[in-house]
């Protein structure tokens, strides 16, 4: 094992870029979105990128785990995350996901490590000379496909003008950002993040993207804020008319119950969000799809693990997205392009993002037909913008928010809002 | 992608080494094993190896899936694993395996790509210049550890002198070849092959091994030879004596009928030999340990999504071994060293073959107190001694053995002999 693949360093930099008031179960998205950025250094200084969450709780997390993987082998991420177990040991583990308590119950030490292995196969890529996606197992599409991720927001936030968006507050709003964002995009498939209005205007929503765009799948995703009965209200209203509901209820139990009476597959990133969901939500056949996150489900490779129980089970695949940069785009593409049994578009926020907002070298992620292109450069395919990192880092500093939280934010304008779920 | 990096040829040669004579439960080891052994051969003369069975039924089904796949990338498993699905479309899927009838219902196309699997992987570690457990996720362990696999053996081929290890037909036959055995490799487990002799001879003879070594764990593999009521009375009879009891009944209705009476765990490479049987065994908890071989189930990347459903389960991992050369065995020890949830001594049939006939270049693989020690040169570690691939493939073709058949061989001597299980 040659010094020049050991870990000589590691750089973890927070950064926040501007967000739209995307309306959800829990609130609103506040103006800045929190993510962080890992750069893995060897001592020849070829560098590796991982991207994760921005909470301070999970920044304390990396930054112990960091000094800890220091002098470890590049390719030995199973070391990596021995260390990185061992590193957490005295953590309570909750907290700091930047998902505003909609996910619940993860397993941590994945959602730490999840950053460094992205990076550790970043750099091996560049080693080898290879793409990522070559390093599990190789492309089986040269371009994913990603959803047209609408969302229910105001047309701006409070005290600003109106966003390039503006407001989606009924159909009509909706109708005119699916528009806009599948003309940029050419999406092929859409998902309303739903659970904001009474469950029958969500529905006349869905019914209304249905008639406008008479082609392409739909998704509903309330975020678990309908009991299981009205679940089963919404699912036999939209048969037919959905690819899959996705977390109607909450809970293992919850989505247990709503599938026995739903005729469509139920989908989930909050009920199953670890491999310990997973025993219990087969059993029950609770969820026929899962949809991934390799932030959470610890990496790219242990991804490749859910997408083999998956596939044993007969549950199919999509796959999840927070608010995010290019490095977890890219990471997502890689993963998704060699996940031969992923069965949807993927989610991915990405319209959301300023367009000049980022933290890599603009060009290598190429949009085409509601997909990226896979990148065949070495590694990821991506390089750190370090102008650009530190003004979204600066960003961070001044912006003062260290913690997602879209409940809070919503309660300074509508003082009565709860995040009490299931609300319908 | 380079040209440089797509497959140009594929050689398959079958080969032939003397085998002893073992018994088990469906007859006795023939004088030759037969094992295929597998050259990708890229443009720039860079070659990776595969090892698998040399039955005539997989030897074809290997050379068709030869010819699918040279023009593919050697990173692109994935397309590679497809083309030789397609080149399997109008199989009928049965036999070939190499394991005389003792393993049924294997997934076809995860068998005969494995071989191919190891071998781009042998090649994409030498091109990175890592080992294959690099492209693993790394070592958790620099060496693996085996066990001390015993087998009830008569003292030499019908016809032939008694060979090194003479008889073992009772307890004191095994005590002195477990000595014998340990003393060379200083094995630190030992699993004895049953099946062979009525259950309460099998159960004396764990029980003189007992005692023998005290602080040995110990194994008992009748391979499905019992009924289920038997297999409970040994169950009890060994409670506390041995680590697990390997298929004692067939199928896994059977195990799971024995589990749920058994006070130690039930491992399989019998009845949970696939993807495909995994939901139904883990619904009725039949066995607690599986036991791994990449060479059936999809090679070296699908046996880490096994240790991956294992580990969510809760069940632990084995290692099977067939008669096998020594690219088979670098491919375990790389497999086992990347496999953190490895939790016992794997199997491997190593001893029983002759010490001077193999296919590699002598001295990659080192014995070291019960275990090998990881190869870490570029990719498996091992090289192909062509003048000894030679010999052994014209001991095929001299041998006239095509399909492994402990059943007929056995009968040749006992005419009354059947492989009817279970047995007793």
């Amino acid at each position: 094992m040659s010094s020049q693949t050991l870990i000589q360093n590691v750089v973890i930099t927070p950064v926040a870029f501007h967000d739209m008031p995307l309306l959800n179960s829990v609130g609103v998205h506040e103006p800045f979105a929190l993510r962080s950025i890992i750069e893995i250094i060897l001592p020849n200084n070829v560098y590796g990128l991982g991207e994760s969450y921005g909470d301070s709780a999970h920044l304390e997390r990396l930054q112990r785990a960091a000094s800890k993987i220091k002098g470890l082998a590049i390719h030995n991420t199973n070391a990596i995350y021995r260390a990185i177990v061992d590193s957490l040991a005295s953590d309570s583990g909750a907290g700091g996901d930047g998902m505003s308590g909609m996910v619940t119950g993860t397993s941590t030490a994945d959602k730490v490590f999840s950053p460094f292995e992205v990076a550790c196969l970043d750099i091996q890529g560049k080693l080898a000379g290879v793409p990522v996606s070559d390093l599990l197992g190789g492309r089986v599409r040269d371009t994913v496909q990603y959803s047209a991720y609408l969302f229910y927001k105001w047309a701006a936030h409070p005290g600003e003008a109106d966003d390039e968006y503006g407001a989606a507050l009924d159909p009509t709003g909706l109708l005119k950002q699916a528009h806009k964002i599948i003309d940029e995009y050419g999406f092929k498939a859409i998902k309303l993040k739903g659970g904001v209005y009474p469950p029958a205007q969500e529905v006349e929503a869905i019914k209304a993207l249905r008639t406008e765009f008479p082609d392409l799948p739909l998704r509903l995703d309330p975020n678990a804020a309908w009991t299981v009965e009205t679940s089963k209200w919404v699912a036999k209203e939209l048969d037919g008319i959905v690819e899959y509901l996705e977390d109607p209820a909450p809970g293992i139990e919850g989505m247990a119950a709503v599938a026995k009476e739903a005729n469509m597959p139920l989908a989930t990133n909050m009920a199953v969000v670890s491999f310990a969901h997973l025993p219990s939500s087969i059993a029950q056949d609770a969820v026929q799809v899962v949809l991934s996150d390799h932030h959470f489900w610890g990496g790219l490779r242990k991804s490749q693990g859910l997408a083999a129980i998956c596939n044993t089970w007969g549950m199919r695949l999509s796959m999840h997205s927070n608010s995010h940069l290019g490095i977890s785009l890219a990471a997502m593409t890689h993963l998704a392009s060699a996940t031969p049994n992923l069965d949807y578009a993927c989610d991915t926020h990405w319209p959301w993002k300023r367009r000049d907002e980022d933290v890599i070298v603009q060009g290598a992620l190429r949009w085409h037909e509601g997909g990226v292109v896979v990148p065949t450069a070495a590694g990821l395919g991506v390089e750190l913008d370090r102008e650009k990192l530190a003004k979204l880092h600066q960003q961070y500093l001044d912006c003062g928010i260290t913690k997602r939280d879209d409940t809070t934010y919503m309660q300074r304008f509508h003082p009565e809002f709860s995040n009490k779920l299931p609300r319908w």
